[in-house]
């Protein structure tokens, strides 16, 4: 076949490929579950649809599939959660980008709160909140329209922040470049961006750095 | 002359003509001074160089400057000043824009706040605020490079918000065009936006609606 | 539940919380419509879809839809309506944005004179209606393709106007950042511009500034 | 020489070779004029600077030299001016612009009515000026900023109205790139563009179709 | 109703309103042919569906409709077409734009060439038709992609060009900005730009322009 | 005076307050200076011209300018340096964003390393570096042009990546917003990105995430 | 009919023109074949869609259908497939784009090698390849997200490097904008880029180039 | 130092590493042409100065400075230049970026056909030089304002067109952006695009193709 796992990926990174779903045929995206299965006993898969997951599930009766993230994951049990990300998230809407964050941290083994709906359109909600926002060794901050929930976090924590901008809003939001503009030019500290609904991308950096807080090899 | 001096806006808008002054030839702005005091016994000029301040004051003893706002005016003595507004900014840098806006409504004969260098990276500076601003009519928001300060301030208080986005910033802020962008997409209501660096057309709408709460025409 | 219903809002603003009823899942629309009306009394939703409008009829009987603003609400009945606010547009396809800030600033108890279909390209149809606009306290004025309308009410009227872009139009439209960037640029004085298609943002503005203009608390 | 002059043009085109000074050496650019005025008894520049009029007039003592259009021109006497088109601008600082349109016309053989600083923000200025406009063969719409100014003649007269953005404003008028989409946009009939800041392009096109109105071959 | 149909403009532009019927609703569309007719006798309408033609053809069963242009016409018989309009394309993908060009134009009493496919990257197609090209008063040239076709013709001729970008193309033609872009920047002289796809524009402003080269009062 | 010191932030960051001299008055530049000075006995400021290196070193003579980075720093002796940052340009214009970024990383206490000019035109340079950019805790990515040097890092480490697009480049490059695509759309993972030149944001973070991998309080 | 088949193409670029068949209704597309069938006894088609296929072969039972890069062709038996390009890919999602180029290149008789998913974030699998990649005479190196392939590929190889960015990717992947001006912006000598998603024109460049290194005539 | 000199290049791509002299240092730039002075016996170096011309003639004094394209050499007498390349510009001011380009190709030792200011506005210039064109095995096409002349020329030959946007025009030409769009989206075949302004790497290209098509080793 064309595709070529990345085998080695694990070894460089210490973490296996994770399966981007979105677009793959039926027959290539079980062949790859089927490889990484194989060489890992677990496979998580973002950005699939509910056909993909009757599919997986097909084969894979243990797979189990969450409609909001749109993860598709097989896990080992019992595996320990350690460190803490927290993820806020602005509204409700930036939410499933968020959970596809949340979940990825957690499959890689870190221990994630949530804390969402805080915007800053009514602050009150996110300073209740920021004892436990302080206390995690990682921040992902996720928020669409005008995307200033990152700036905020960043002036109350003194850990890293990952910002995610989602494509939620309308008009002049231009489908999340907005937000990610706003990131970009904050005047906190401490924040860097990925790309617009990028939450397995930030779950995965946020895992990353919590590893190194809890002082273990990745 | 080719400008037409528009005589009937203070019929139609409560307000003299203000003069922009940046790149107005010199025997050109003097005639506009003259013919505006002529009308009103004084005038507000924007914008305005060093040079151009001299010239006026030239002619005008009693014209005053500040290179901060680039303010240039020859104001009316014992004007009363009524109702609140309050002005905010983001940052240090931001200043310049606020005062245009806060001195473009003292002219017009409203009550200024200035709550300066309050941006969200250290939110403990605005909350400590946040009583004079909600004790004001309008409230002029003044930010660059992310912007965010708009929003927050939305969400705090009961009155019209006008924000400023400004230039302030470096590389992606693309000279205040992400700031206006945070400001449209806002999620906080009662927020409306004024073009980059427009501290005198934020100045002016603000007088417009504290006029309308201290029950006066205009 | 994930979301955090902002119970301190009306406190705050003076206005409790409405709902933006597009992208929301049935069941989670149902409990925010219970809880609000519980609270409220009265709930306004925007963005509503027909199939929302049956599910909320469905609970609340007195449950009011309207296709063309998509507004979908529950009111008290005997409101009063104060002040005037003149909400404007360029043409016939700007009216469902129109109607969305019209019935927002209604809801919220102002008084809302409508002038449609009256864009630059024909003058004669503004200007014959520019006695009801100028007895106006606020002026919204609603327009997409050049969005030239805000300018030339700007020049009209001594009260503040807010412009609204619309996504009306095709080709360099861009969906309204064109028009959205004319208002932003306006040379007329006391204009502010809200998101493209945010009706319900400039009907929430003028609500504030329509009642500021009453003496009324807010 | 590199550069090859299009003597063709007159032929093809009715209108000879017009030089763009801008950039051009000072031996290139005086070898042009002469060329060009060997071959035509007359020779009409655009954009030249201080130091090139001197140059030319150097060698050409009846060159003229309009620092405000920036137009260095040799021109035959007596020319008969036929016709009539329009120039219009919104504002006093367009007039640069639409001088390089004007005088464009006129060196062309076109009469010229110029109707300046009658900006949309004051309608009733253009308004005064209605009859003028509309018994022109041609306007020329010159306006920065929000650039609304064609839109509002496009409905007012019969005739092809020729749009002129310029890059007079700051912040979000990105140079006159506002202003372009403005006009681009227009909801008028009858209107079509040209370059931001291109005067000698609306004033070359102005000519072409004042020529057609006044029955005589280009 | 909320439609103000622009009973005035005949008599200020010469040509009666013509009907958009894209986004209209069926009664309301019907209503105004109605309306038009009754004043004029014909009507002419753009980008009409075919349900839109089947409902106005129900009630006008001399109603003709080209599923290429979109155009919906009622006409008079026997109207003289006087004068000539050459309406170019670069490729066959433009046609429907010309179309509603050339239609528009024909409608309004002008004769209309057709010359299409020529476009420049097999310039001998078009240098093979030139002479048409060059006996009209005015060329209308259309095109998508990188939309080099305007410059050339304005090249060729001695009339005034308007020139059309289509959203034919992909990639990076950006829906027909790119195309607009190189026709705004020609550097050809008599040219000037209308909206994306805006065939009715470009057919109307040909018209004006046409009327004006065969010595009729418009 | 108008600017209002964080003095809580070392409180809430564990990093006192950096100066960010550029546009700074000097006499409020000295004042900031002397203050931070009083609270930490050090300072570090940013984007310090000669100019205002001269001033600071006037009164505090232990002041060092390092004009490349333009960093202008009053440092404790005998600091600490633990863990390992790598800090990576792609060319040798990006040395100063990239010195920007170490220079912070060190004067907060971090043990940098330089691998400088290993762009990916000549993928070799990288390689022959690849085991001390492993080694490191963290690695900040500096590139301007097409910014591809963040991706290939990305897929060779196992630890977290900060990319700075810097502004050099031309053309298309369009002053760092190329880069800065790039590396948001980069399709290796753990990478994330800040603004355009911002080497002292990528230090900043850096130094939260290796202080995090040193295993002790920030 | 209106099109104007190009039948000097073959003449004057070595090549017979190509069907460019997305959009082209079935009775034009069917003749345009049937055309080119009989000067050529062959035809290449690209984007064909399903339905196309079935169509041709209804007719052109020998027509051979791609559906992975929509290539719809009949080519004539034991052609010679001379020199050698390489068709590089980042990724899997980039295949069919990379197919449109390979199969172009292979009707117009080159010898093509496909090297697919060698992305930079994972250096090793295109390392792996280099010696194939040097021995070609032309390489296309097709990516998307960020588009990083071409630069690194371009510091390998002592050939053309014709890039190809694709509109794989999402947020600030601006349907394949970015990846576009990454690929411009290249640091590395001897690339090239054509439109995006453009497999066609990248497979004909190729082509140009690649029998120009096999010494024989076009 | 900081820089690594590719010494690697020649045996990798056939070509010494040119020198990008803009913003290097005094000391920097003489002692990186020392070394390829040293290794090479030549120095080619673009975008120099002339005070950098100064400073390395004052060593080398066999050092040519053109001051039109900005290179500045130290060549080989006596080498051949074989093959043949075509650089043709549209305008006059595209002249120096074409001599980057037809100067970096001649140092490289090929043969090279200057055909300048033949731009689509006056197409007959370039017709009549299309013989020439033709006979070339490579074209290089130099363009500003809408970069037409990429397209016409990929029509009229069948060997690969190189082109290369400008920074020449004004307004909405943005700096080189409109006509790097041009001719992305060229409706010709067998065209690619480098950066604005980049000169050199288009002659770099051209080089690489023309050396294949004269039957050499690079
Ligand atoms: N939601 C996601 N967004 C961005 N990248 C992802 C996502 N999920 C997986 N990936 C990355 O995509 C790679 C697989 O892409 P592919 O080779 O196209 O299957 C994985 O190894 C991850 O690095
Ligand atoms: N700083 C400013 N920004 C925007 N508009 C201004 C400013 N100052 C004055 N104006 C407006 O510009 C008008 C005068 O412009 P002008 O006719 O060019 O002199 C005034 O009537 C104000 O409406
Ligand atoms: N101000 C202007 N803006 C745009 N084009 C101009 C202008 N003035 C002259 N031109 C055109 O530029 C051509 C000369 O350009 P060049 O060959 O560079 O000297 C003239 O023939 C005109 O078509
Ligand atoms: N005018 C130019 N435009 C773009 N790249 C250039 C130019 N001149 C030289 N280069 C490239 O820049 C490299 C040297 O860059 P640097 O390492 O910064 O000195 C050379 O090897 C060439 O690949
Ligand atoms: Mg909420
Ligand atoms: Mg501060
Ligand atoms: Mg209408
Ligand atoms: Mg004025
Ligand atoms: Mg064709
Ligand atoms: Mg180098
Ligand atoms: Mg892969
Ligand atoms: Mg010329």
């Amino acid at each position: 076949g064309y595709a070529k796992l990345d085998t080695h990926r694990k070894l460089r990174s210490g973490f296996a490929e994770v399966v981007f779903c979105s677009g793959k045929a039926d027959e290539h995206l079980l062949r790859i579950y089927e490889r990484i299965y194989m060489a890992e006993g677990e496979v998580l898969g973002t950005r699939a649809s509910k056909e993909q997951a009757a599919l997986i599930q097909g084969t894979f009766c243990e797979a189990e599939y969450d409609p909001l993230s749109k993860i598709l994951k097989i896990e080992k049990k019992d595996k320990a959660r350690v460190g803490k990300i927290a993820v806020c998230t602005a509204g409700t809407a930036d939410i499933p980008v968020a959970e596809e964050a949340a979940q990825t941290a957690e499959f890689f083994g870190n221990h994630v709160e949530r804390i969402y709906d805080v915007g800053v359109s009514g602050i009150h909600r996110l300073l209740a909140k920021v004892e436990t926002i302080q206390s995690a060794l990682c921040v992902v901050a996720v928020a669409g329209m005008e995307g200033a929930l990152a700036s905020v976090i960043g002036g109350l924590v003194d850990k890293p922040v990952i910002a995610v901008p989602t494509s939620i809003g309308y008009g002049a939001s231009m489908k999340g470049l907005s937000a990610l503009l706003t990131m970009i030019n904050s005047c906190a500290n401490g924040i860097a961006v990925v790309n617009i609904d990028n939450g397995y991308g930030a779950g995965y950096m946020a895992s990353q750095i919590n590893r190194l807080g809890v002082h273990e090899a990745l």
